[in-house]
């Protein structure tokens, strides 16, 4: 069967070059890169010169990386190795669960944790910079904003929030996880002490992602343990995984210098206006028709979120899935979950319009034609099951 | 030039059945392990085989298997998801850093740690269960002894000690990272609650480990987030490290079964009696002559720690290394640290003698003209450092 894969904010492939680039540390090299020896020297130029190339992505000093094993990691680092006890965190609603549920497990830590504010956003699924400086206490250590959303692609006014963060005299961190390899990541530009990225989310291996710290920032380690990293970090480096991630980092730029992500939101809006065009009651969750300020919400190139009215997303996914298209209903950590997604509702939908949504995130490794396949199936798909809905017959007899 | 690679506990080279296992999981297939379409399902299919696999090697059920990304994310999830403010720990003067620095941080964390009492060892290296039971107090929470040492491959009597804690009603955790490939390994004959391994050094890639948690055993998540691992351990799955430690973990039994570890424990004795009957004013650093119980020390069959008085350990490996050979001075972990071994050091050997002491750690890829080939150049390389040695000239001028 024909399979297409339209789910790139869940995991992404990786690219043939990456796999190139990390082979030799699976297949031959052996080196633990604190090892002072032949191999682990290899091992170790190995790790800087990623550290390197993933130092360029974000506009960095290379000292100021610190690998992880992922976006989670990541996260949990930046905020547990800020705040310190009594600290106030200002966040937003509509986070990944990384950051939004250690932002609640430091709201329920008692004294050895401190003070949450949520921010909410409007419905396009933007944060407002003045809510943020209206959040900030005495006692405000740190805000945390993503950059682009993992289920509908909005992407936050960091630049802005970086001026607010600077002004107060407050620690900064993104969660870029669904940024990264979409749109330029300039650390300084976007004002933030704090940055993390996953590898798997931008064609490098799962088990694999870094954090940026600002020169300056006070960072706690997570783990306990050997001097990796500078202390920030304990565990022998990923060498494989690092690797990977820093050529990931090269393909990223060179594909801004190539016009990849022009072409993959080429590829989104033939697919999201297709859709639009041939199903009726459906719509675009953030940034589209369904906001206020049509069009003008920005968004990473490859993510559109719809909604179908009348039908579930689990059973859509469900039957594309059964058709050949993998596509999801939000973010897989929360898969199985009963609730509806947190943003969609953050943003005001309903439950019903809410559990009736779709993602579709794409990749630089597909086509106009994998586009096309979509454009066909699903709305026969939505059609047939609106078929048996008893909300949409109501509609249609009407 | 030909190169011998003698450091295992820093480091395995990935078996080449290990890489096929891993491999579509980096060419090919693309899953999250936790969406719901065929990709996703096909991973999640994957992460269960391999956690099936991880849990024969340990003698548990699958479901107290939490995948993590390695040894020293493993042995901190151990001690601070168990340990609650004001609890008392109980380890060893001779664990590795990751267990040694995260218990020094639990004890130097105010009201948000706790107590911690650092058992010593004999001159064996050996953990005397008596002082594990000495030390109880009404408000110990955990007793954490690892497996195998690292630097001297020292073996502890666990189930003694499991049975104390059993006893006590208090949880055991062992850091087994330097066990698992080399010993059966059985939690429940062990005793312990909480075990945890590492990928790459059973052959597996670095990035990956796995930490048994008993039925029973309250946990606390280090990272906040996702629902994965029965939230436990939050993070997109590492499905290509989690598969490789599966078939990782299947080797290791298969070659138990084939006699592995009596091959390796055959070239290791070879290779230490073979330098201590060409090399003077040499001895072995736990388990041999330098113990008061000579040769009764149980020790993992691949490791043979070396002192030779009158030169130093960093300069003979940095020459051996030129020569081919790669072995090291202690934990890869600590390299380049000026402070002699904790762990020799704690066996009862001056400065002097713990600078002069190399650890040579075997796999199951080496043979046995390997052997020979450290066998020849060991001795002429010691030697000639020893001529440059003031002291060394002082004795023989004697």
């Amino acid at each position: 069967m024909r399979r297409v894969y339209f789910d790139n904010n869940a995991t992404t492939p990786l690219l043939p070059e990456v796999f190139a680039a990390m082979r030799p540390w699976l297949e031959s090299n052996v080196g633990n890169a604190s090892s002072i020896h032949h191999h682990g020297q290899e091992a170790r130029a190995a790790v800087e010169a990623a550290r390197e190339s993933v130092a360029k992505l974000f506009g960095c000093r290379p000292a100021e990386i610190v690998f992880t094993s992922g976006g989670t990691e990541g996260d949990n680092l930046a905020l547990f190795g800020v705040l310190r006890p009594g600290d106030h965190l200002i966040t937003t609603t509509v986070e990944h669960h990384a950051v939004l549920n250690a932002a609640e497990h430091w709201r329920d830590s008692g004294s050895h944790g401190g003070d949450v504010t949520f921010v909410p956003v409007d419905g396009c699924g933007l944060v407002d910079p003045e809510d943020i400086w209206r959040a900030l206490r005495p006692n405000t250590r740190l805000i945390s904003v993503m950059l682009a959303n993992n289920e509908t692609g909005v992407i936050q006014p960091l630049a802005e929030i970086g001026k607010i963060a600077a002004e107060a005299g407050v620690e900064f961190h993104t969660d870029a996880v669904q940024g990264a390899g979409k749109v330029p990541l300039d650390v300084r530009g976007l004002g933030v002490s704090l940055l993390s990225i996953s590898g798997h989310k931008m064609h490098a291996p799962q088990g694999v992602g870094a954090l940026f710290v600002r020169k300056g920032t006070k960072l706690q380690p997570l783990f306990h343990g050997g001097r990796h990293e500078r202390s920030r970090r304990a565990g022998t480096e990923n060498v494989p995984g690092i690797v990977a991630l820093g050529k990931a980092a090269e393909l990223v730029r060179e594909g801004f210098a190539k016009g990849d992500d022009a072409r993959v939101a080429a590829m989104r809006d033939r697919l999201e206006q297709g859709i639009l065009a041939r199903v009726e009651a459906a719509g675009v969750n953030g940034g589209g028709a369904s906001c206020t300020i049509a069009n003008s919400v920005p968004r990473v190139p490859n993510t559109t979120n719809l909604y179908f009215d009348h039908i579930e997303g689990e059973p859509l996914i469900i039957a594309l899935d059964l058709k050949g298209l993998a596509c999801s209903t939000g973010a897989a950590c929360s898969s199985g979950a009963i609730e509806p997604s947190h943003v969609l509702t953050a943003m005001g939908l309903g439950g019903e319009r809410a559990r009736g949504s779709v993602r579709l995130s794409l990749g630089k490794q597909n086509t106009v034609e994998e586009v096309d396949f979509a454009l066909d199936l699903i709305p026969q798909t939505v059609a047939r099951l609106r078929e048996i809905s008893p909300t949409w017959r109501k509609v249609t007899v009407k």
